[in-house]
Protein backbone atom coordinates (compact mmCIF):
# COMPACT_ATOMS: atom_id res chain seq x y z
CA UNK A 1 0.00 0.00 0.00
CA UNK A 2 1.33 3.43 0.51
CA UNK A 3 0.78 4.26 -2.86
CA UNK A 4 -2.14 6.18 -2.59
CA UNK A 5 -0.41 9.12 -3.21
CA UNK A 6 2.91 10.61 -4.98
CA UNK A 7 4.77 13.07 -4.78
CA UNK A 8 5.62 15.71 -7.90
CA UNK A 9 7.05 18.82 -8.69
CA UNK A 10 4.52 21.65 -9.33
CA UNK A 11 4.70 25.21 -11.08
CA UNK A 12 2.13 27.00 -9.21
CA UNK A 13 0.61 30.48 -10.72
CA UNK A 14 -1.46 32.52 -8.81
CA UNK A 15 -2.92 35.86 -10.14
CA UNK A 16 0.60 36.18 -12.04
CA UNK A 17 3.19 35.31 -8.96
CA UNK A 18 5.06 32.36 -9.80
CA UNK A 19 6.48 29.78 -7.37
CA UNK A 20 7.58 26.03 -7.60
CA UNK A 21 6.84 23.86 -4.63
CA UNK A 22 6.09 19.54 -4.56
CA UNK A 23 3.07 18.94 -4.74
CA UNK A 24 0.86 15.76 -3.71
CA UNK A 25 -1.36 13.97 -6.49
CA UNK A 26 -3.42 10.85 -6.07
CA UNK A 27 -1.64 7.82 -7.42
CA UNK A 28 -2.84 6.07 -10.59
CA UNK A 29 -1.51 2.90 -11.81
CA UNK A 30 -2.94 -0.44 -13.68
CA UNK A 31 -4.57 -3.34 -12.60
CA UNK A 32 -5.16 -6.31 -14.47
CA UNK A 33 -7.79 -8.50 -12.73
CA UNK A 34 -7.14 -12.51 -13.78
CA UNK A 35 -10.18 -14.92 -13.44
CA UNK A 36 -8.35 -18.33 -12.64
CA UNK A 37 -5.14 -17.49 -14.61
CA UNK A 38 -6.94 -15.84 -17.35
CA UNK A 39 -6.71 -12.47 -18.33
CA UNK A 40 -10.18 -10.87 -17.57
CA UNK A 41 -9.71 -7.37 -17.38
CA UNK A 42 -7.50 -4.32 -16.77
CA UNK A 43 -8.28 -0.98 -14.75
CA UNK A 44 -6.91 2.34 -14.14
CA UNK A 45 -7.12 2.53 -10.13
CA UNK A 46 -5.14 4.10 -7.45
CA UNK A 47 -3.16 1.18 -5.65
CA UNK A 48 -4.87 -0.27 -2.36
CA UNK A 49 -7.46 -2.17 -1.55
CA UNK A 50 -6.60 -4.38 -4.81
CA UNK A 51 -8.18 -7.92 -3.30
CA UNK A 52 -11.93 -6.15 -2.76
CA UNK A 53 -11.44 -4.71 -5.99
CA UNK A 54 -11.22 -7.80 -7.63
CA UNK A 55 -13.37 -9.60 -5.97
CA UNK A 56 -15.96 -6.27 -6.16
CA UNK A 57 -15.57 -6.00 -10.16
CA UNK A 58 -16.46 -9.95 -10.07
CA UNK A 59 -19.87 -9.60 -8.08
CA UNK A 60 -20.66 -6.22 -10.45
CA UNK A 61 -20.11 -9.32 -13.13
CA UNK A 62 -22.79 -11.63 -11.89
CA UNK A 63 -19.41 -14.08 -11.23
CA UNK A 64 -19.14 -13.73 -7.14
CA UNK A 65 -22.06 -13.70 -4.92
CA UNK A 66 -20.98 -15.43 -1.84
CA UNK A 67 -17.70 -15.85 0.21
CA UNK A 68 -17.87 -19.40 -0.54
CA UNK A 69 -17.65 -19.17 -3.94
CA UNK A 70 -14.08 -17.62 -3.71
CA UNK A 71 -11.04 -19.83 -3.14
CA UNK A 72 -8.31 -17.10 -2.86
CA UNK A 73 -6.78 -13.87 -4.28
CA UNK A 74 -2.82 -13.34 -4.67
CA UNK A 75 -0.92 -11.03 -6.24
CA UNK A 76 0.89 -12.30 -9.56
CA UNK A 77 4.51 -12.48 -9.14
CA UNK A 78 7.23 -13.00 -12.04
CA UNK A 79 4.63 -11.19 -14.05
CA UNK A 80 8.12 -8.90 -15.10
CA UNK A 81 10.98 -10.22 -17.03
CA UNK A 82 13.03 -9.84 -13.61
CA UNK A 83 10.38 -11.93 -12.15
CA UNK A 84 9.97 -8.93 -9.80
CA UNK A 85 6.26 -8.56 -8.51
CA UNK A 86 4.76 -5.13 -9.72
CA UNK A 87 1.39 -5.10 -7.02
CA UNK A 88 -0.42 -4.91 -10.59
CA UNK A 89 -2.03 -8.38 -11.48
CA UNK A 90 -4.19 -10.34 -8.99
CA UNK A 91 -5.29 -13.57 -10.09
CA UNK A 92 -8.99 -14.40 -8.33
CA UNK A 93 -9.52 -18.41 -8.29
CA UNK A 94 -12.94 -19.31 -7.58
CA UNK A 95 -14.05 -22.42 -5.21
CA UNK A 96 -14.06 -25.70 -6.86
CA UNK A 97 -17.16 -26.30 -8.87
CA UNK A 98 -17.65 -22.40 -9.18
CA UNK A 99 -18.93 -22.05 -13.07
CA UNK A 100 -16.12 -19.95 -14.95
CA UNK A 101 -18.13 -17.31 -17.01
CA UNK A 102 -17.06 -17.63 -20.73
CA UNK A 103 -16.43 -13.89 -20.60
CA UNK A 104 -15.27 -12.24 -23.88
CA UNK A 105 -14.91 -8.69 -25.31
CA UNK A 106 -18.52 -8.67 -26.26
CA UNK A 107 -19.47 -9.28 -22.82
CA UNK A 108 -18.10 -6.19 -21.07
CA UNK A 109 -21.31 -4.78 -20.77
CA UNK A 110 -23.44 -7.72 -20.24
CA UNK A 111 -24.75 -7.99 -24.02
CA UNK A 112 -24.83 -11.00 -26.52
CA UNK A 113 -24.32 -10.25 -30.89
CA UNK A 114 -27.53 -12.30 -31.07
CA UNK A 115 -29.50 -9.69 -28.73
CA UNK A 116 -28.33 -6.15 -30.16
CA UNK A 117 -26.57 -4.03 -28.20
CA UNK A 118 -29.07 -1.27 -26.88
CA UNK A 119 -29.83 0.16 -23.33
CA UNK A 120 -32.65 -2.35 -22.98
CA UNK A 121 -30.29 -4.84 -23.48
CA UNK A 122 -28.17 -3.86 -21.08
CA UNK A 123 -31.15 -3.18 -18.63
CA UNK A 124 -32.22 -7.15 -19.44
CA UNK A 125 -28.55 -8.59 -18.75
CA UNK A 126 -28.19 -7.10 -14.98
CA UNK A 127 -32.04 -8.42 -14.49
CA UNK A 128 -31.66 -11.89 -15.48
CA UNK A 129 -27.48 -11.78 -13.95
CA UNK A 130 -28.29 -10.58 -10.74
CA UNK A 131 -28.44 -12.73 -7.49
CA UNK A 132 -30.78 -11.07 -5.10
CA UNK A 133 -34.04 -8.93 -6.49
CA UNK A 134 -33.11 -5.97 -4.20
CA UNK A 135 -35.55 -7.03 -1.03
CA UNK A 136 -35.84 -4.17 2.01
CA UNK A 137 -36.87 -6.71 4.18
CA UNK A 138 -34.15 -9.60 3.38
CA UNK A 139 -35.06 -12.54 5.36
CA UNK A 140 -35.93 -10.52 8.70
CA UNK A 141 -39.35 -9.54 7.73
CA UNK A 142 -38.95 -6.31 8.51
CA UNK A 143 -40.35 -3.33 6.95
CA UNK A 144 -38.88 -1.72 4.12
CA UNK A 145 -36.70 0.98 4.00
CA UNK A 146 -37.66 4.01 5.19
CA UNK A 147 -35.87 7.23 4.57
CA UNK A 148 -36.09 10.95 5.73
CA UNK A 149 -35.09 13.45 3.30
CA UNK A 150 -33.24 15.10 6.08
CA UNK A 151 -31.33 11.97 6.58
CA UNK A 152 -30.04 11.65 3.28
CA UNK A 153 -29.16 15.39 3.08
CA UNK A 154 -26.69 14.69 5.81
CA UNK A 155 -24.37 12.50 3.62
CA UNK A 156 -22.72 14.65 1.53
CA UNK A 157 -21.00 16.05 4.28
CA UNK A 158 -20.57 13.28 6.29
CA UNK A 159 -18.57 11.72 3.18
CA UNK A 160 -16.91 14.97 2.30
CA UNK A 161 -15.57 14.56 6.62
CA UNK A 162 -14.31 11.27 5.91
CA UNK A 163 -12.37 11.63 2.65
CA UNK A 164 -9.08 11.39 3.71
CA UNK A 165 -6.94 11.75 0.49
CA UNK A 166 -9.10 14.20 -1.67
CA UNK A 167 -8.31 17.33 0.59
CA UNK A 168 -4.37 16.80 0.05
CA UNK A 169 -4.60 15.94 -3.95
CA UNK A 170 -8.44 16.83 -4.86
CA UNK A 171 -7.92 14.48 -7.38
CA UNK A 172 -9.94 11.10 -5.81
CA UNK A 173 -13.52 9.90 -6.42
CA UNK A 174 -15.43 8.65 -3.01
CA UNK A 175 -17.74 6.02 -2.44
CA UNK A 176 -19.79 5.00 0.79
CA UNK A 177 -21.91 2.84 2.55
CA UNK A 178 -24.62 4.03 5.18
CA UNK A 179 -27.19 1.90 7.12
CA UNK A 180 -30.57 2.99 7.00
CA UNK A 181 -30.01 4.76 10.30
CA UNK A 182 -27.08 7.11 8.70
CA UNK A 183 -24.06 5.41 10.06
CA UNK A 184 -21.30 4.95 8.01
CA UNK A 185 -19.98 1.61 7.33
CA UNK A 186 -17.21 1.84 4.71
CA UNK A 187 -15.75 4.12 2.63
CA UNK A 188 -13.43 4.02 -0.53
CA UNK A 189 -11.53 6.88 -2.69
CA UNK A 190 -10.44 6.26 -5.83
CA UNK A 191 -9.08 7.89 -9.27
CA UNK A 192 -11.98 5.48 -10.47
CA UNK A 193 -15.69 6.27 -9.38
CA UNK A 194 -15.96 2.52 -10.39
CA UNK A 195 -13.21 1.24 -8.62
CA UNK A 196 -14.27 2.94 -5.19
CA UNK A 197 -17.82 1.32 -5.42
CA UNK A 198 -16.26 -2.35 -6.20
CA UNK A 199 -13.67 -1.80 -3.31
CA UNK A 200 -16.76 -1.37 -1.09
CA UNK A 201 -18.89 -4.16 -2.90
CA UNK A 202 -15.43 -6.57 -2.13
CA UNK A 203 -14.85 -5.60 1.28
CA UNK A 204 -18.62 -6.61 1.93
CA UNK A 205 -18.48 -9.84 -0.17
CA UNK A 206 -15.22 -10.74 2.04
CA UNK A 207 -17.03 -9.83 5.54
CA UNK A 208 -19.96 -12.10 4.23
CA UNK A 209 -21.88 -9.12 3.90
CA UNK A 210 -23.94 -9.27 0.63
CA UNK A 211 -26.16 -8.53 -0.31
CA UNK A 212 -26.12 -5.28 0.94
CA UNK A 213 -29.90 -4.86 2.02
CA UNK A 214 -30.77 -1.98 4.31
CA UNK A 215 -27.98 0.43 3.06
CA UNK A 216 -27.24 3.53 1.25
CA UNK A 217 -24.50 3.67 -1.51
CA UNK A 218 -23.43 7.33 -2.40
CA UNK A 219 -20.78 8.66 -4.64
CA UNK A 220 -19.34 11.72 -5.44
CA UNK A 221 -20.17 12.79 -8.84
CA UNK A 222 -22.82 11.49 -11.20
CA UNK A 223 -24.71 8.27 -11.39
CA UNK A 224 -23.74 6.77 -14.52
CA UNK A 225 -25.60 2.90 -15.64
CA UNK A 226 -22.22 1.27 -14.51
CA UNK A 227 -22.73 2.25 -10.72
CA UNK A 228 -26.60 2.15 -10.54
CA UNK A 229 -25.78 -2.06 -12.31
CA UNK A 230 -23.02 -2.17 -9.21
CA UNK A 231 -25.39 -1.39 -6.54
CA UNK A 232 -28.19 -3.81 -8.42
CA UNK A 233 -25.87 -6.80 -8.22
CA UNK A 234 -24.71 -6.04 -4.62
CA UNK A 235 -28.24 -5.69 -3.62
CA UNK A 236 -28.41 -2.28 -2.55
CA UNK A 237 -31.86 -0.60 -2.58
CA UNK A 238 -30.85 3.26 -2.46
CA UNK A 239 -27.79 5.05 -4.52
CA UNK A 240 -27.93 8.81 -3.81
CA UNK A 241 -25.45 10.37 -5.93
CA UNK A 242 -24.39 14.60 -5.34
CA UNK A 243 -24.42 15.21 -9.18
CA UNK A 244 -26.54 14.10 -12.51
CA UNK A 245 -27.62 10.58 -13.29
CA UNK A 246 -27.84 9.21 -17.08
CA UNK A 247 -30.99 8.50 -18.29
CA UNK A 248 -30.31 4.91 -18.78
CA UNK A 249 -28.90 4.86 -14.83
CA UNK A 250 -32.69 5.71 -13.82
CA UNK A 251 -34.24 3.46 -16.62
CA UNK A 252 -32.01 0.74 -14.45
CA UNK A 253 -33.13 1.80 -11.39
CA UNK A 254 -37.07 1.97 -12.31
CA UNK A 255 -36.88 -1.04 -13.46
CA UNK A 256 -34.70 -3.21 -10.92
CA UNK A 257 -36.67 -0.86 -8.09
CA UNK A 258 -33.50 0.94 -7.19
CA UNK A 259 -33.75 4.01 -5.22
CA UNK A 260 -31.96 6.67 -7.13
CA UNK A 261 -31.43 10.14 -5.82
CA UNK A 262 -29.42 12.97 -7.78
CA UNK A 263 -28.19 16.55 -6.86
CA UNK A 264 -28.01 15.62 -3.14
CA UNK A 265 -27.00 19.64 -2.22
CA UNK A 266 -27.79 20.94 0.66
CA UNK A 267 -31.15 20.68 1.78
CA UNK A 268 -32.11 19.53 -1.48
CA UNK A 269 -32.27 16.76 -4.02
CA UNK A 270 -34.02 15.14 -6.76
CA UNK A 271 -35.35 11.35 -6.77
CA UNK A 272 -35.29 9.88 -9.66
CA UNK A 273 -36.95 6.32 -9.05
CA UNK A 274 -37.80 4.25 -6.30
CA UNK A 275 -39.65 7.26 -4.35
CA UNK A 276 -41.43 4.43 -2.00
CA UNK A 277 -38.21 4.67 0.36
CA UNK A 278 -38.51 8.16 0.94
CA UNK A 279 -40.34 9.69 3.66
CA UNK A 280 -42.01 11.97 0.77
CA UNK A 281 -44.93 13.06 3.06
CA UNK A 282 -42.93 14.01 6.22
CA UNK A 283 -41.00 16.14 3.89
CA UNK A 284 -44.20 17.80 2.22
CA UNK A 285 -45.83 18.81 5.15
CA UNK A 286 -42.79 20.78 6.02
CA UNK A 287 -42.81 22.66 3.24
CA UNK B 1 -28.80 11.42 -33.42
CA UNK B 2 -31.22 13.83 -31.04
CA UNK B 3 -30.80 11.58 -28.36
CA UNK B 4 -28.58 13.69 -26.64
CA UNK B 5 -31.04 13.96 -24.17
CA UNK B 6 -34.10 12.30 -22.80
CA UNK B 7 -37.06 13.14 -20.59
CA UNK B 8 -37.83 11.51 -17.17
CA UNK B 9 -40.23 12.39 -14.48
CA UNK B 10 -38.66 13.80 -11.19
CA UNK B 11 -39.80 14.13 -7.61
CA UNK B 12 -37.79 17.30 -6.61
CA UNK B 13 -37.49 18.21 -2.81
CA UNK B 14 -36.37 21.47 -1.68
CA UNK B 15 -36.09 22.52 1.56
CA UNK B 16 -38.88 20.28 2.23
CA UNK B 17 -41.31 20.67 -0.56
CA UNK B 18 -42.05 18.40 -2.76
CA UNK B 19 -43.08 18.98 -6.69
CA UNK B 20 -43.03 16.52 -9.34
CA UNK B 21 -42.40 17.66 -13.01
CA UNK B 22 -40.59 16.37 -15.98
CA UNK B 23 -36.75 16.64 -15.97
CA UNK B 24 -34.07 16.67 -19.01
CA UNK B 25 -31.54 14.14 -18.63
CA UNK B 26 -28.51 13.08 -20.54
CA UNK B 27 -28.70 10.41 -22.36
CA UNK B 28 -26.63 7.26 -22.21
CA UNK B 29 -26.32 3.87 -24.91
CA UNK B 30 -23.69 1.31 -25.00
CA UNK B 31 -21.73 1.45 -28.30
CA UNK B 32 -19.95 -1.39 -29.54
CA UNK B 33 -16.92 -0.66 -32.15
CA UNK B 34 -15.98 -3.22 -34.55
CA UNK B 35 -12.92 -3.12 -36.50
CA UNK B 36 -13.55 -4.82 -39.67
CA UNK B 37 -16.11 -6.57 -38.49
CA UNK B 38 -14.57 -7.99 -35.50
CA UNK B 39 -15.79 -6.74 -31.77
CA UNK B 40 -13.10 -4.45 -30.45
CA UNK B 41 -14.20 -2.50 -27.17
CA UNK B 42 -17.82 -1.46 -26.27
CA UNK B 43 -18.43 2.36 -24.49
CA UNK B 44 -21.03 3.84 -22.51
CA UNK B 45 -21.76 7.00 -24.51
CA UNK B 46 -24.23 10.14 -25.46
CA UNK B 47 -25.50 9.16 -28.55
CA UNK B 48 -24.47 11.05 -31.59
CA UNK B 49 -20.96 11.22 -33.27
CA UNK B 50 -20.60 8.15 -33.25
CA UNK B 51 -18.32 7.74 -36.19
CA UNK B 52 -15.98 10.20 -34.73
CA UNK B 53 -15.93 8.91 -31.26
CA UNK B 54 -14.93 5.75 -33.01
CA UNK B 55 -12.24 6.83 -35.03
CA UNK B 56 -10.68 8.69 -32.32
CA UNK B 57 -10.96 5.94 -30.25
CA UNK B 58 -8.76 3.89 -32.78
CA UNK B 59 -6.12 7.16 -33.00
CA UNK B 60 -6.42 7.10 -29.17
CA UNK B 61 -5.15 3.36 -29.98
CA UNK B 62 -2.81 4.05 -32.39
CA UNK B 63 -4.28 2.22 -35.20
CA UNK B 64 -5.49 5.19 -37.22
CA UNK B 65 -3.51 8.02 -37.77
CA UNK B 66 -4.81 9.78 -41.53
CA UNK B 67 -7.83 10.29 -43.31
CA UNK B 68 -6.26 7.81 -45.76
CA UNK B 69 -6.19 4.09 -43.59
CA UNK B 70 -9.85 4.79 -43.04
CA UNK B 71 -11.81 2.99 -45.87
CA UNK B 72 -15.19 3.97 -44.27
CA UNK B 73 -17.84 3.59 -40.80
CA UNK B 74 -21.19 2.55 -41.15
CA UNK B 75 -23.78 1.45 -38.52
CA UNK B 76 -24.60 -2.47 -38.72
CA UNK B 77 -27.70 -2.81 -38.90
CA UNK B 78 -29.57 -6.54 -38.65
CA UNK B 79 -27.32 -6.94 -35.20
CA UNK B 80 -30.72 -7.47 -33.66
CA UNK B 81 -33.16 -10.31 -34.00
CA UNK B 82 -35.46 -8.75 -35.91
CA UNK B 83 -32.72 -7.05 -38.32
CA UNK B 84 -33.42 -3.48 -36.80
CA UNK B 85 -30.69 -0.66 -36.59
CA UNK B 86 -30.39 0.07 -32.62
CA UNK B 87 -27.55 2.69 -34.24
CA UNK B 88 -25.19 1.07 -30.97
CA UNK B 89 -23.10 -0.48 -33.20
CA UNK B 90 -20.44 0.78 -35.90
CA UNK B 91 -17.85 -0.91 -37.84
CA UNK B 92 -14.60 0.71 -38.95
CA UNK B 93 -13.37 -0.53 -42.19
CA UNK B 94 -9.48 0.06 -42.43
CA UNK B 95 -8.33 0.89 -45.84
CA UNK B 96 -6.45 -1.46 -48.03
CA UNK B 97 -3.30 -2.59 -46.96
CA UNK B 98 -3.26 -0.98 -43.62
CA UNK B 99 -2.56 -3.28 -40.79
CA UNK B 100 -5.01 -5.04 -38.73
CA UNK B 101 -3.83 -4.76 -35.21
CA UNK B 102 -4.08 -8.17 -33.10
CA UNK B 103 -6.18 -6.57 -30.47
CA UNK B 104 -6.79 -9.20 -27.29
CA UNK B 105 -8.41 -8.17 -23.84
CA UNK B 106 -4.42 -7.66 -22.41
CA UNK B 107 -3.96 -5.06 -25.21
CA UNK B 108 -6.58 -2.64 -23.48
CA UNK B 109 -3.77 -0.45 -21.73
CA UNK B 110 -0.99 -1.02 -24.55
CA UNK B 111 0.86 -3.81 -22.48
CA UNK B 112 2.08 -7.37 -23.11
CA UNK B 113 1.97 -10.23 -20.62
CA UNK B 114 6.11 -10.07 -21.29
CA UNK B 115 7.05 -6.59 -20.22
CA UNK B 116 5.22 -6.97 -16.81
CA UNK B 117 1.75 -4.61 -15.92
CA UNK B 118 3.20 -1.02 -13.85
CA UNK B 119 3.00 2.29 -14.75
CA UNK B 120 6.27 2.70 -16.67
CA UNK B 121 5.14 -0.15 -19.18
CA UNK B 122 2.23 2.22 -19.64
CA UNK B 123 4.30 5.11 -20.59
CA UNK B 124 6.84 2.89 -22.35
CA UNK B 125 3.45 1.70 -24.92
CA UNK B 126 2.64 5.29 -25.48
CA UNK B 127 5.56 6.35 -26.15
CA UNK B 128 6.55 3.26 -28.96
CA UNK B 129 2.68 3.31 -30.54
CA UNK B 130 2.50 7.60 -30.58
CA UNK B 131 2.77 8.41 -34.01
CA UNK B 132 4.36 11.54 -33.93
CA UNK B 133 6.94 13.37 -31.76
CA UNK B 134 4.91 16.45 -30.00
CA UNK B 135 6.58 19.03 -32.33
CA UNK B 136 5.15 22.09 -31.82
CA UNK B 137 6.88 23.35 -34.97
CA UNK B 138 5.57 20.90 -37.42
CA UNK B 139 6.86 21.27 -40.85
CA UNK B 140 5.99 24.90 -40.63
CA UNK B 141 9.31 25.64 -38.85
CA UNK B 142 7.30 27.82 -36.99
CA UNK B 143 8.48 28.82 -33.41
CA UNK B 144 7.15 26.49 -30.53
CA UNK B 145 4.11 27.38 -28.83
CA UNK B 146 4.41 29.83 -25.95
CA UNK B 147 0.82 30.52 -23.97
CA UNK B 148 0.64 33.32 -21.76
CA UNK B 149 -1.20 32.72 -18.07
CA UNK B 150 -3.98 34.78 -19.14
CA UNK B 151 -4.82 33.26 -21.73
CA UNK B 152 -5.30 29.82 -20.38
CA UNK B 153 -7.00 30.84 -17.60
CA UNK B 154 -10.03 32.57 -20.31
CA UNK B 155 -10.74 28.94 -21.51
CA UNK B 156 -12.54 27.21 -18.98
CA UNK B 157 -15.25 30.05 -18.70
CA UNK B 158 -15.31 30.07 -22.60
CA UNK B 159 -16.00 26.01 -22.49
CA UNK B 160 -18.39 26.60 -20.02
CA UNK B 161 -20.66 29.12 -22.38
CA UNK B 162 -19.99 26.91 -25.25
CA UNK B 163 -21.85 23.57 -23.79
CA UNK B 164 -25.08 23.60 -24.35
CA UNK B 165 -26.40 20.35 -22.82
CA UNK B 166 -24.72 20.64 -19.64
CA UNK B 167 -27.06 23.88 -18.47
CA UNK B 168 -30.01 21.68 -19.05
CA UNK B 169 -28.69 18.34 -17.09
CA UNK B 170 -25.53 19.33 -15.47
CA UNK B 171 -24.42 15.51 -16.65
CA UNK B 172 -22.39 15.70 -19.29
CA UNK B 173 -18.28 16.55 -19.69
CA UNK B 174 -16.31 18.50 -21.88
CA UNK B 175 -13.53 18.52 -24.02
CA UNK B 176 -13.11 21.36 -26.48
CA UNK B 177 -9.67 22.44 -28.46
CA UNK B 178 -8.81 25.58 -28.83
CA UNK B 179 -5.65 27.35 -30.85
CA UNK B 180 -2.41 28.91 -29.54
CA UNK B 181 -4.65 32.19 -29.96
CA UNK B 182 -7.20 30.86 -27.91
CA UNK B 183 -9.83 30.39 -30.35
CA UNK B 184 -12.18 27.68 -30.07
CA UNK B 185 -12.18 25.10 -32.82
CA UNK B 186 -14.67 22.58 -31.59
CA UNK B 187 -16.01 21.35 -28.22
CA UNK B 188 -17.93 17.86 -27.65
CA UNK B 189 -20.10 16.78 -24.92
CA UNK B 190 -20.66 13.25 -23.59
CA UNK B 191 -21.16 11.31 -20.14
CA UNK B 192 -17.41 10.00 -20.34
CA UNK B 193 -15.05 12.50 -20.42
CA UNK B 194 -12.57 10.27 -22.61
CA UNK B 195 -16.03 9.86 -25.08
CA UNK B 196 -15.88 13.54 -25.43
CA UNK B 197 -12.19 13.58 -26.14
CA UNK B 198 -12.49 10.64 -28.82
CA UNK B 199 -14.88 12.77 -30.47
CA UNK B 200 -12.43 15.67 -31.03
CA UNK B 201 -9.87 13.38 -32.74
CA UNK B 202 -12.31 11.59 -34.32
CA UNK B 203 -13.19 14.82 -35.69
CA UNK B 204 -9.95 16.09 -36.72
CA UNK B 205 -8.86 12.70 -38.40
CA UNK B 206 -12.08 12.66 -40.31
CA UNK B 207 -11.18 16.78 -41.45
CA UNK B 208 -7.35 15.33 -42.23
CA UNK B 209 -6.42 17.72 -39.08
CA UNK B 210 -4.14 15.02 -37.65
CA UNK B 211 -1.53 15.91 -35.83
CA UNK B 212 -3.10 18.00 -33.54
CA UNK B 213 -0.35 20.75 -33.77
CA UNK B 214 -0.12 23.65 -31.95
CA UNK B 215 -3.73 23.29 -30.11
CA UNK B 216 -4.72 23.44 -26.59
CA UNK B 217 -7.51 20.70 -25.11
CA UNK B 218 -9.08 21.50 -22.32
CA UNK B 219 -10.93 19.20 -20.51
CA UNK B 220 -13.81 19.51 -17.90
CA UNK B 221 -12.76 17.78 -14.47
CA UNK B 222 -9.63 15.87 -13.70
CA UNK B 223 -6.97 14.73 -15.85
CA UNK B 224 -5.83 10.99 -16.01
CA UNK B 225 -3.90 8.70 -17.38
CA UNK B 226 -6.32 7.94 -20.43
CA UNK B 227 -6.71 11.33 -21.48
CA UNK B 228 -3.14 12.59 -20.89
CA UNK B 229 -2.40 9.50 -23.54
CA UNK B 230 -5.14 10.58 -26.16
CA UNK B 231 -3.55 14.30 -26.10
CA UNK B 232 0.18 12.49 -26.97
CA UNK B 233 -1.40 10.15 -29.57
CA UNK B 234 -3.46 13.28 -31.50
CA UNK B 235 -0.14 15.14 -31.35
CA UNK B 236 -2.09 17.60 -29.05
CA UNK B 237 0.63 19.88 -27.02
CA UNK B 238 -1.19 21.48 -24.54
CA UNK B 239 -3.25 19.61 -21.60
CA UNK B 240 -5.50 21.88 -19.30
CA UNK B 241 -7.76 20.60 -16.77
CA UNK B 242 -9.76 22.34 -14.58
CA UNK B 243 -9.37 19.88 -11.57
CA UNK B 244 -6.85 17.51 -10.60
CA UNK B 245 -4.52 15.09 -12.52
CA UNK B 246 -3.18 11.68 -11.78
CA UNK B 247 0.12 10.64 -11.19
CA UNK B 248 0.75 8.38 -14.05
CA UNK B 249 -0.76 11.44 -15.99
CA UNK B 250 1.87 13.78 -14.95
CA UNK B 251 5.11 11.18 -15.64
CA UNK B 252 3.07 10.85 -19.23
CA UNK B 253 3.40 14.10 -19.90
CA UNK B 254 7.11 14.54 -18.72
CA UNK B 255 8.29 11.99 -20.83
CA UNK B 256 6.71 13.02 -23.86
CA UNK B 257 6.42 17.15 -23.65
CA UNK B 258 2.90 17.20 -23.15
CA UNK B 259 2.59 19.96 -21.27
CA UNK B 260 -0.18 19.93 -18.86
CA UNK B 261 -1.97 22.42 -17.06
CA UNK B 262 -4.58 21.61 -13.56
CA UNK B 263 -6.70 23.34 -11.78
CA UNK B 264 -7.34 25.88 -14.41
CA UNK B 265 -9.35 28.32 -12.22
CA UNK B 266 -9.67 31.83 -12.35
CA UNK B 267 -6.33 33.38 -12.77
CA UNK B 268 -4.45 30.24 -10.86
CA UNK B 269 -3.33 27.17 -12.12
CA UNK B 270 -0.39 24.38 -11.85
CA UNK B 271 1.70 23.49 -14.70
CA UNK B 272 2.98 19.99 -14.34
CA UNK B 273 4.96 19.30 -16.77
CA UNK B 274 6.10 21.00 -20.29
CA UNK B 275 6.65 24.78 -18.34
CA UNK B 276 8.76 25.65 -21.50
CA UNK B 277 5.08 26.44 -23.64
CA UNK B 278 4.10 28.70 -20.68
CA UNK B 279 5.11 32.33 -20.02
CA UNK B 280 6.33 32.17 -16.89
CA UNK B 281 8.59 35.13 -16.97
CA UNK B 282 5.70 37.58 -17.92
CA UNK B 283 3.41 36.07 -15.09
CA UNK B 284 6.55 36.38 -12.72
CA UNK B 285 6.84 39.89 -13.95
CA UNK B 286 3.36 40.98 -13.49
CA UNK B 287 3.30 39.35 -9.63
Amino acid sequence: MGRVTERRRVIRIRDGAVSTRPDTLVAEEPLEIRLNGKPLAITMRTPGDDFALAAGFLVSEGVLGTTAELQNIVYCAGATQDGSNTYNVVDVKLAPGVAVPDITLERNVYTTSSCGLCGKASLDAVRTTARWPIDDAGDSGAPPVRLEPELLASLPDRLRAAQRVFDRTGGLHAAALFTEDGELLDIREDVGRHNAVDKLVGRALQNGGLPLSRTILLVSGRASFELAQKAVMAGIPVLAAVSAPSSLAVDLAAETGLTLVGFLRGSSMNVYAGEHRIALRAAAAQG
